[in-house]
């Protein structure tokens, strides 16, 4: 039996139904009805300073909740969070973008309406560039059926979706449709086989397999399966740095983060030693593999836009399963192989540290990750370098606590960074905008208010989108905000030094007083630094600020290795 | 005799031949060796928090100069632009937007790009909604035509264009091209003259014709041909909110702004009561006319797009040479009219009070605008409101200073304040973006810092971009920035109410904390505000930042007046 209801309480409730909590987002007169009727709904609305701050948090939401949500109004928002949107696109957020519109019925004026562009689809047209599935609910007959469609797509290709919203359709009546039926391909089953076969002979032919794991992991939760696959092999694992801490990073398995040649160089001769390399759910960027091409010879790509065996393409295989079946194929072949220690003996080795009855075997090569740093001792007058940043705060991070970095040093030091249990790492690796980091803290936290966020971002980064820590205030959040203040873009110093590359200075840590709340600290040294971290520890009722001088020319060894590589290109 | 030169430094001579001396941006990888390019030119390089604060600047400055540029880098950089760049397409602003892009030769890689979306064709994509020409300078022999091709058309249309420069292009040698020689049509002259004799026919047959002046007559540069139009005919004028101050406000002939019902009263009844309103380079928007609808049947319509008389359209009529030769053959009939003062009985009229020969008998109805307003006088411990915030204005602004609206009652409230004698309006009135006064202010101020520019912005909209103000330390800056602080987006409050309408309070007034220079001040009262705006005018060596406390649900006339009829539409 079909069942009246209005578009917008057929939208509310989809939102609901594929986890969406909160919205995030700001009112203006094409979408403020909308507003209004979510404020009716459980969905809180979450205000932020801007727009694309909106768009962060949301994206930020979608990585932590496997969905997120924001609403905004035509053009002038709408067009605000185009880039923000892009990045989710990029990386693979899935985040469902509701845009406010101008009504149906006034469509046909002779005079142009506000926030108008080109013409009436000039926002829908550039959303098609940045989303995997649009619609306009223009006609109530279709709305609910284009609204299961979107949020669906949203859900399958975990990336940004956009809906039109005309404002005088809000209240519009319509029928709730009859539940689907899903089609299931028997086809499908033969090429799975076909591809799951070839995969696994090419396994167990190799000597030195090596996994690369990519965030899809997490975005299509196959953190099981991918664990059943590390116990069950025995095989040592990478990620890039968009993938980082997909599963623990104590995980006595885990290599390091691999950047091609920006990395850490014992992780770089494993994998290019390896004579099979598994890269499950990686999207494939220059940023994380350091524009190194892999040999395609020798690798297994499952993805889950793309699958592919050496040379050779197969479609529609599922990631889940294929990481599901080739844990259970791969069993009883890798007992084997770790009885026998076959091909492990050109490195050199340690006996696993977290010993379980089926790892005592396992011989796993010592890096930088999983080896134990040398004890941090805080030189009080020295000043502070973003090297030492990064070793002090491996021993700072508390289990748990979600670690958000933004572009820049930021990111590419914290590679080095050990993501501790159940805590989640969060960066914009491929896409690198600047200015992320603070509102998509607001993003992560709005939900869990508990897990008290580190958040680490440059200078430049946080004059484009700091001022969201306003929203910390509005909404009691307490995160710890390390601003690595170096003057200036310090990555492009290294690429072509200039004027341009240069910043105003701010008083980060005086934002308190901007806002009416938090702990402000500015840190010259590692003495000074130690103060701070204690003090930010004791200020569990605010955010805290800790702005850190750095000189304008220091490195991480990361972005070292990284400018020295990009320079060639750029220069 | 052709000439080899780069590609790089063909650009930067269009752009200096086109005007450009300032360009507005940021870097990054994809583009910083244009920047580098740039800071060996004499165009000067002005770098913003974020790249919106670029663009807002840059449209600014085209406002102001007749053109403006912007350089940004790829995704990151230009997808940050668009709303900003919609915003100057619809408003006419001409914009020339370079984006850094992979080199032609990284095309063909088998990993992602950073910063790539969909395809490396996206952005190109989405700014073809918000542009009206574009070009990729991706081959060195078209690259120089390409670029002529779209600086003419930023400069005819005066509207946005989109350059895109792939980073291994930037030295690339080329040709500089022959000379273009121009084509005349014979066809024009005999529209244009058939055009002409219609319009001059139904304006001497009208017996209270009346001028609609808009902001295409400052974008065209017509204000000479504009003015001897007001001094042959004595023809009464108004302009919409977007054409504010196109010419000087304290002209005799001006009645104020027409903002349909929106707006003074006595200058709808004149329009109302008119049989022949001359539309002159108005854009006809929502926001403008406050969804009036003008009766065609009683206008001639002239802008650079479109040129209709009552309900039939020309094509091709030049707006300038329209306005010139309407003031010539208008000339004799209207000093005949002026004698007799014919159709003019009916309403209540005053002498021109700058009286010149030729306007002594000019007759002109008294309104708001033209009529001397009683003697604003503070009461010290009167909480400020915004109606006595813009009476206070109109006896404080030097003349010579620009005025810089925001969006909201800042917009709205400004639409009754007298610019004073060679000082110009802006305000972003139709597209209506907010945070769009502190970015455009560096955009007004950078080339002629002597000329202190005095800034309206909201509370909500400064936390959008109002960071930028750190521009004005930057770059020694002065302007005095006003915050009409009502904790809230108060024209949405009139719209539908809710939660999402309020604002977290921020200490607008210590931001000079943050950047390290600047006075800032707070005010509650009448008294307080008279003390403030003492200090600011013999502030002149910083930035100065008054922050007015304000009812949340205060509200100047015509904010009124507006929220009470969209509020139809909306709610």
């Amino acid at each position: 039996m079909t069942r009246e209801t209005t578009i917008s309480e057929y939208l509310i409730q989809g939102l609901q139904k594929a986890g969406v909590d909160h919205i995030f987002g700001i009112p203006g007169d094409y979408v403020i009805k909308f507003f209004s009727e979510l404020e009716k709904s459980s969905i809180e609305t979450i205000g932020t300073c801007s727009e694309q701050g909106a768009a962060f948090a949301a994206d930020a939401y979608s990585r932590v909740h496997g969905i997120g949500a924001l609403c905004v109004t035509f053009s002038v928002g709408g067009l605000n969070t185009v880039n923000a949107v892009a990045g989710a696109y990029a990386e693979k957020a899935p985040l469902i973008v509701i845009s406010g519109a101008p009504g149906v019925c006034e469509r046909n004026t002779d005079y142009l309406l506000h926030h108008s562009v080109k013409d009436l689809n000039s926002q829908l047209n550039i959303f098609k560039e940045v989303t995997v599935a649009q619609c306009v609910l223009d006609d109530p007959q279709s709305a609910p059926y284009e609204i299961d469609r979107v949020i669906a797509a949203c859900l399958k290709h975990k990336r940004p979706v956009y809906i039109e919203f005309p404002r005088d359709m809000i209240h519009s009546k319509c029928l709730i449709p009859p539940p689907k039926t899903e089609i299931i391909s028997s086809k499908s089953n033969e090429i799975f086989n076909e591809a799951l076969k070839e995969a696994v002979e090419m396994i167990k032919a190799a000597k030195k397999p090596v996994i690369l794991a990519g965030v899809e992991i997490r975005r299509y939760h196959v953190e099981n399966e991918f664990l059943k696959l590390l116990e069950n092999t025995g095989f040592p694992y990478v990620t890039n740095v968009l993938g980082k801490s997909v599963i623990c990073e104590s995980h006595p398995q885990y290599l390091g983060v691999y950047m091609g040649k920006m990395g850490d160089p014992e992780v770089i001769k494993y994998i290019e030693e390896s004579d099979c390399t598994i890269i499950l759910g990686a999207l494939m960027t220059d940023t994380d593999t350091g524009t190194t091409q892999f040999n395609i010879s020798k690798t297994i790509y499952a993805s889950s836009d793309e699958f592919c065996i050496k040379h050779h393409y197969f479609k529609d295989i599922d990631l889940g399963e294929f990481i599901y079946r080739l844990a259970q194929e791969l069993k009883a072949d890798c007992e084997q192989r770790l009885k026998g220690q076959l091909g492990c003996s050109e490195t050199q080795f340690i006996a696993s540290n977290q010993a379980s009855e089926k790892k005592e075997n396992l011989l796993i090569p010592k890096t930088a990750n999983n080896s134990k740093d040398a004890e941090y001792i805080a030189q009080s007058e020295t000043p502070m370098t973003i090297k030492r940043f990064f070793k002090r705060l491996n021993s700072f991070i508390p289990e748990g606590s979600p670690i958000i970095c933004d572009v820049g040093d930021c990111l590419f030091g914290s590679a080095t960074l050990k993501i501790p249990k159940d805590s989640v790492y969060l960066g914009p690796a491929f896409y690198t905008s600047m200015g992320y980091a603070i509102p998509a803290t607001l993003g992560v936290m709005i939900k869990n208010p508990e897990l008290r966020s580190l958040v680490i971002v440059g200078d430049g980064a946080f004059q484009m989108t700091g001022p969201e820590l306003s929203c910390f205030v509005k909404y009691n959040l307490n995160p710890i905000i390390f601003v690595l203040n170096n003057k200036g873009y310090t990555t492009q110093r290294y690429l072509k030094d200039g004027n341009y590359n240069d910043i105003h200075n701010w008083n980060y840590h005086l934002f308190p007083q901007i806002v009416g709340s938090g702990l402000g600290i500015e840190v010259k040294t590692e003495g000074e630094f130690e103060e701070a971290l204690q003090k930010a520890e004791n200020n569990t009722e605010s955010f805290t600020i800790i702005n850190i001088h750095l000189d304008k020319y220091d490195k991480s060894d990361t972005l070292y290795r990284l400018t020295s590589m990009l320079g060639k290109n750029v220069v």
